[in-house]
């Protein structure tokens, strides 16, 4: 199975053509966020390194959110035209987990942080089960304080990587010798990471329905739903 | 300091460059082995994309062998002659070093494997102490059994990576469960942990004196040794 997976979730671009396990080629570009004018000169240029063309893909893999707006909105967009051009499979990862797949040990809690800017976050907490990334507090947009004290009772080593300056403090004073923070490279999303785990996923059945995941409301949507109480959020995509 | 990595000591071609510990671009191929035509094109096209020019480069880091014959002088080339043109510092680095990277855990010996044809093989055995990635048994080029002798004592866990598919039988064999098998993904070198690695290395005092490590002769520097018997092999490249 040949395998394109995408992740522009936040200021790296990571993009890599996998054929089931095996790399075949990947690019990870980190200093620019002109991911419109990046993403898909990369993914022509690495398909044809592949020594293939679009149409022998299989399957789109992409990290979907959360992240920063327009990175997220961009990846899938992309990875939805593409399925749908191509009738190919789309298979959408949260980009948290997309990050945790950086950490190999089994032995430690993975916390991914993106920084969401004034003390907030958007965070999960996984671990390796069974060779499974599996999510142990599912994604969310959150502040600091409110995130540590949902990690109250983590007794275990708990390894911090992405975002994490902002953080850092205060994980170091909740956690002390538990805390483990992962280095600048593992804070990268790795494209292949995400190939090869998306390679063991059921694709999602109705490509048209693929949306973000923002996990918080932007900013048009929060004054929509402030002028119309008692409506149903998922109505403002539909009505504007 | 910006740093240039580069690995195309076997099929893969990895390229990175960073910014101290900072990943700014990477590139990794693995479908071909026409790292001469793409080698420098995607040397050029990562320094464009970290929004440099090669003058702002500060040091180059090159995997200088063992590896492929072609692969390991190619890469040497690229760096020595970027080094030497852009008045740079140059750090060479084991390809069996490079590739031992991947792994991260301190936990298990590390053993990287490059098949080198009829049960022979390029390896050394490594650990991670103290952070930094430690030869225990110097690279070599040996054949299976002589190798598995060396690892006679070994009572703990080993990890192989690389090209492991030829040997995977005898090592289950004498280590059991023991054993750790790493996934492909991790068979293939990562430039960017390369450069990270080297950032930390004195640099070469003589640029022009770097060669690659064949750790074998070519078969006609064996027929020149059959033919000068007592003669110092060193003067080989003199001569010829």
């Amino acid at each position: 199975m040949k395998i394109l997976a995408i992740d522009t979730s936040n200021q790296p671009l990571s993009v890599a053509v996998m054929d089931n396990d095996q790399l075949l080629a990947e690019t990870t570009l980190t200093t620019h966020r002109k991911h419109a004018e990046f993403l898909m000169p990369v993914i022509e240029d690495l398909v044809q390194k592949s020594a293939l063309t679009p149409n022998d893909l299989d399957r789109i893999v992409v990290a979907s959110g959360p992240g920063s707006y327009t990175g997220i909105r961009m990846a899938t967009t992309a990875a939805k035209t593409l399925a749908s051009t191509l009738q190919i499979e789309l298979v959408t990862v949260s980009s948290l987990l997309t990050l945790a797949l950086n950490v190999s040990t089994s032995k430690s809690l993975i916390n991914p942080i993106f920084d969401a800017r004034n003390q907030n976050m958007f965070t999960g907490l996984y671990r390796w089960e069974n060779g499974v990334m599996t999510a142990v507090i599912a994604d969310q947009h959150t502040n600091l304080n409110d995130w540590l004290t949902k990690l109250a009772d983590v007794k275990e080593p708990i390894t911090i990587l992405g975002e994490t300056a902002p953080f850092l403090d205060a994980f170091s004073k909740q956690f002390g010798n538990q805390l483990q923070v992962a280095d600048n490279l593992m804070g990268v999303p790795n494209a292949a990471k995400l190939g090869l785990y998306g390679a063991k996923l059921r694709p999602v059945s109705d490509i048209d329905a693929v949306v973000p995941r923002y996990l918080r409301l932007t900013k048009a949507e929060a004054d929509w739903k402030k002028d119309h109480p008692g409506e149903d959020a998922r109505n403002y995509v539909e009505k504007i």
